[in-house]
């Protein structure tokens, strides 16, 4: 059993992040097209420099200014007469890449590109865009942009505001990567609104040369950084995504939660996307396994971003989903207990021995269960009290704090005390003061003082708990590997590679079956007979009942070609049916080539599911599984996984389906053979990683049987992918 | 056929809703337990109703005070020398009842109990409640309340705050409901907060008197009043309020949309609702079905409440669901594509005409397409021009415009034109203005000048604009009625009246049989049999194959019991199985009272679909639909409705399952016999409004084959309602 390797693989002909330094703490910035006219880009750029505080040294390039904002101009790069680590490049695009040229002999160390006009309007900017990237490349000289809102870096250490936002964020614990620039001038907003700091904060724009892996793997690293949140409309490189962030993740050493919008979610939004930036959009579904994969949390809204964000910052996990709600007020209990359970949380059981606690510290009328309603008139006292008590119960895993702001609530007081309780707490806390003005001054104390996370809707509270849950048994999951089976692959290449040979889409179905069988899927006595003779005589030799199906590599819908009879059961029914079948079929399919028909074991009836590895252009090969018949073809009930799959990633595919309760057995029936699945799943996985060739392979159906007594392919085919062997070799390579 | 007769009947026994007009328009108010300490709830509440300006005279109530707020204090409200409208208590539980004889005495018109300490705290808090009730009732006095945060009428003619919130809202055209006082303080300092007036705010408290029905009916009238929003943890007059709720937001003429929370949706979270105001709440599927009859628009938080209210005030529905969008950046134009698509609006589509009129106002790089971008310098003109020609339109029903802070944006100059523009179209348009501090001067434009709702977030906007499309739809619907088919009403009931003479809990087969035939319901030829004899008779009359089923009321699942064989081929395969049948279960059901068997005609296998009826002690007689085998057991894919059911709900009940589709037909298939199954929902309802004797009715399976080839009943159990006749009377009374 080999493990994948996925840090090196990751990283395998990518940058090494370590350049980025220059990116992110230069100790000296060129700020070529750095401007006079107050709204010029260049001008807002260079201002956010200088009044942000930048620690290092800045040089303004503008041939026709002396100064600017004071600071003595230079008429070009290369008239600096210091060394420049950061070129900050706001001029034409036209000229881009003689400006660049010009740093490059100046000897930066990184550039980033602000001025738009490159890849995302086509034409010309695509060829400036490429060459600069190609320069880039050869010089080691990383660039982050073009068509971008630049970076900023909070640290106290550096300074950098060179963006052309608004304003400069506070400093935080949380690193935004944006693939839009102007959603960063809406989010720097929010941000100095709802008072969120950040450590770093970089749009990317067209993503040229550094992408979200390179800042992804930056900010691992990055001390500054406790979370990782992201807007993406495309991946550039999605499976070394996968593996990089599973290690940043999972690994308890970094255990940073990355939290991602990925826009362009439905077909509509795709298109929209494809327009903006003329990226590659993947299958939303596909991209839904990978984040599920790589450990990343996939969010909506720019909301859920920042209310994730908060919690995480505080670096505190729920070692389970059981909450504990305390509340001043029934309704917004009710509403709190709704929203937790929606969200997959469950409602702790408070132990007698908390509730008698409980009630010495509150009145009679209050609710000693979950949620503990502390009572209308409730002040800092009852808060403090239940607070307490309720974190000590080993059945709680977290709390939520309502507060409505009543009469005589001293909401203030209470906030100090829920905020001192929940940071003497390992179990996070989260605070949910409902409303906007009364209750301001409570929330100041709580994210001020406290650094407590205040949310002003009961579910906003909720679903976060939810996700911070969600985060945690992930964190906790058992770690398996892709397991390697002992497989004969060289002879399913060889039937695949004749395939590719003799420029056939299709396997025949003796070779898919081949296949099949050379990586140990479980198959069913089959023979294929040229004619209806020898097809009666591989009845008799297999025994019957048998199914009779046409064998032709054009025909790829055997029922709807009339091209299936099943359960025929003596040996001149066989003949017959063949005998008909290929007689009829010649006429009304001239165009197939008609190899005679197969002749298999009638296999006894058991719960139908299809397995499915499709090569994806963008992602490589993707695995699906998911219950036969009409839950696929009607309810769409299906798991999509990248492969290779990990052991539980396997299982995790079978009991993610909505209608798993199938497979476990409904109306008394036993519960189906999901070990066996989950190991056809990962030979499946690893005949896509091996066996570039195949486009397409569905197995429909896989009967399974009960517990303990296995599967059996009952119809399967093989498309081969005839686009070039240059794609097959890399997605080899990658798995080696 | 006949419509049913809603207005009239959901105010039958109940208080007229003219009554209520001396709780919100009192000429005179008696504070009864005003007080001089400030943290007392007697003081808030007077010295709310002086600061908020009260037009009308106010008369403290107390014994120990000469004074309060500068007001000559009475010593009880019979002192008071004038006549007095409205008292409000807020005098300890046990005086309430003496307090409350004396105001009647004194002649008020209508009470406003605030105190606590009666039903939610149980014991003698009970009673006493129960007994102001009783009083109240006799002498036509309607009472709010108990425990409750009080009332307020912002309406200048009255300009009332009874109530001890912390402020007064400002004036505005939504009224609020509210099942929970606590949640009412939050509720108004988020309206602070957020800007945001209502006409009347209303915490019902344990509604012991006046309850949501009469609340809504008199709002219905209010002409301060566009919008009406509801928290609600029961309904205390479920089918009342489901024809009130149509009357109100279906009537073109009154056309006030409703929206609910409806708390304690989650199992855990209805008994968070019991144990804290005693209400006995519903199954949650009930009230979904009960909302969704009613044109009540159900939301899950208080946040949507707000989005969707201020967007409803704007008194302009969408006339369909096709939205265009103008940003001024593409990622959150992605984003906003997402979210209406993933809300069930549809992205309009941009003209050529209208193309070639944008690309004179907006610069080449724009996009054309919709959402259109008028990319990030854009300043108020380009957003001008692009509103202005895109609801022009005819393709476009509604738009919503995007608004990022980026450098060069003119936010109040954009807000004025799309406000302005907004204004003069009747096609709603809605802003999302994305941030918070920068955007605020352009938000407070939108708000304040032009009365127009700014959003946050894409997803807000989009949510709420696909919620007006909704109701704009439901506005539109075709008006259908309740059949009335021509039924044999008497066999049926003679059954069902017999049964419940015998106290059987279920009727026999035939008994089943015979009702539903009297009913109309598509029946298999069928015989009961006695012997095996008999059995084979009845097989050769009929026709093999027939299915053989045991018949006895004490055995309701008959598969489990082996006491059905399905497809028998010849009479004397009849006479063998009846024979086997009826012997072996007499031994192993030695309790069952065996009828013999029924023997029935094989019907051709259609698609398997479930009806049912349940009688629900708070909603009266309910009813199912759902797919048969998994879809139900596993799937939980059923829809319900409150019976009786119009036509049009009856195809909406088939057509709200997620499993549509194979009905529709799958793989080449024919659709099904969809108006037969409706029309065999609308007899079950019909079968279950005038015979309250049955608490349930299952027909599983009903066979239903292709269109036009109607269906078949293949097996059906009624149980019967043993509980008193007392309830039976009334649900008939209900229907006739």
């Amino acid at each position: 059993m080999n493990s994948y390797p996925e840090k090196t693989q990751a990283l395998k002909g990518l940058m090494n992040a370590q350049s980025l330094e220059s990116i992110f703490y230069p100790k000296s910035i060129a700020v070529i097209g750095a401007s006079r006219r107050s709204e010029a880009v260049g001008h807002a750029v260079f201002k956010n420099l200088i009044n942000g505080g930048y620690e290092g040294v800045l040089y303004p390039v503008n041939p026709k200014a002396l100064s600017i904002h004071g600071v003595r101009c230079y008429k070009s790069v290369s008239e600096i007469p210091d060394p420049v680590d950061l070129a900050i490049l706001i001029v034409h695009a036209e000229h881009c890449l003689e400006t660049f040229r010009e740093c490059l002999k100046k000897g930066v160390k990184a550039a980033v590109i602000i001025s738009a006009g490159f890849k995302e309007v086509g034409g010309e900017g695509i060829q400036i865009e490429k060459k600069i990237t190609q320069l880039a490349r050869k010089h080691g000289v990383p660039i982050l942009g073009p068509n971008c809102l630049g970076l900023i870096n909070t640290d106290p250490r550096v300074r950098m505001n060179a963006s052309f936002g608004r304003a400069m964020p506070k400093e935080g614990r949380i690193a935004f990567i944006s693939q839009s620039g102007a959603l960063c001038t809406s989010v720097l907003d929010y941000a100095k609104g709802a008072n969120i700091g950040f450590s770093k904060f970089i749009s990317m724009g067209n993503k040229a040369d550094i992408t979200e892996l390179q800042l992804l793997e930056y900010l691992a690293n990055d001390e500054q950084t406790d979370v990782i949140l992201m807007y993406l409309e495309n991946l550039s490189h999605p499976r070394e995504m996968l593996a990089l962030a599973r290690s940043i993740t999972g690994d308890a050493k970094v255990c940073k939660p990355i939290l991602a919008i990925k826009a362009g979610r439905t077909a509509q939004g795709a298109r929209a996307a494809s327009s903006h930036t003329g990226a590659l959009a993947g299958s939303d579904d596909i991209y839904n396994a990978l984040f599920e994969q790589g450990g990343i949390l996939r969010v909506e809204t720019v909301q859920e971003l920042f209310d994730y964000a908060q919690a995480f910052s505080q670096r505190k996990l729920p070692k389970g989903s059981r909450v504990a709600i305390i509340t001043n007020a029934g309704g917004p209990g009710i509403m709190t207990t709704d929203a937790c359970v929606r969200y997959g949380l469950e409602m702790a059981e408070i132990s007698d021995a908390a509730k008698k606690e409980l009630r010495k510290h509150l009145p009679a009328t209050a609710s000693f269960n979950n949620p503990v309603d502390v009572i209308g008139d409730a002040q800092h006292q009852r808060y403090q009290a239940a607070l307490e008590i309720v974190l000590k119960e080993k059945t709680v895993d977290a709390a939520i704090v309502i507060l409505t702001p009543q009469a005589m609530t001293d909401i203030e007081e209470i906030a100090e005390v829920v905020g001192r309780i929940a940071s003497q707490s390992d179990k996070p806390v989260l605070a949910c003061f409902m409303g906007i003005v009364d209750v301001s001054g409570g929330v100041k104390v709580l994210e001020e003082r406290w650094k407590m996370p205040a949310y002003r809707f009961p579910e906003s509270a909720a679903r976060t708990l939810a996700v911070m849950a969600q985060y945690g048994e992930w964190m906790r999951r058992p770690r398996t590997g892709v397991r390697n089976f002992s497989v004969d692959q060289d002879r399913a290449r060889k039937i695949l590679r004749r395939a590719v040979r003799e420029k056939r889409k299709a396997l025949y179905d003796y070779e898919t079956r081949e296949v099949l069988e050379a990586y140990g899927f479980p198959l069913l006595p089959m023979k294929l007979a040229p004619d209806s003779e020898a097809a009666a005589k591989a009845a008799e030799e297999i025994g019957c009942p048998v199914v009779v199906k046409i064998s032709s590599p054009q025909i790829l819908h055997k029922i709807d070609a009339g091209g299936v009879a099943l359960s025929v059961k003596t040996a001149a029914d066989v003949r017959a049916a063949a005998d008909e079948m290929l007689k009829r079929i010649a006429k009304t399919h001239p165009e197939a080539n008609l190899l005679g028909v197969t002749v298999q074991k009638m296999a006894p009836k058991g719960r139908e599911v299809i397995l499915g590895l499709n090569k994806d252009p963008l992602f490589g090969p993707t695995l699906m599984f998911g219950l036969g018949g009409t839950y696929v073809e009607v309810m769409k009930d299906v798991t999509f996984r990248v492969a290779p799959i990990r052991q539980l990633s396997a299982r995790h595919m079978i009991r993610a389906i909505k209608s798993f309760k199938i497979l476990e057995g409904v109306r008394g029936e036993k519960p189906a053979d999901l070990e066996k699945i989950a190991e056809c799943l990962e030979r499946l996985s690893q005949l896509a990683v091996e066996n570039p060739e195949i486009a397409e392979l569905d197995i429909n159906p896989l009967f399974v049987y009960d517990k303990g007594e296995g599967c059996s392919v009952i119809d399967a085919r093989i498309l081969i992918d005839l686009s070039g062997a240059d794609k097959s070799a890399e997605a080899a390579e990658f798995r080696d």
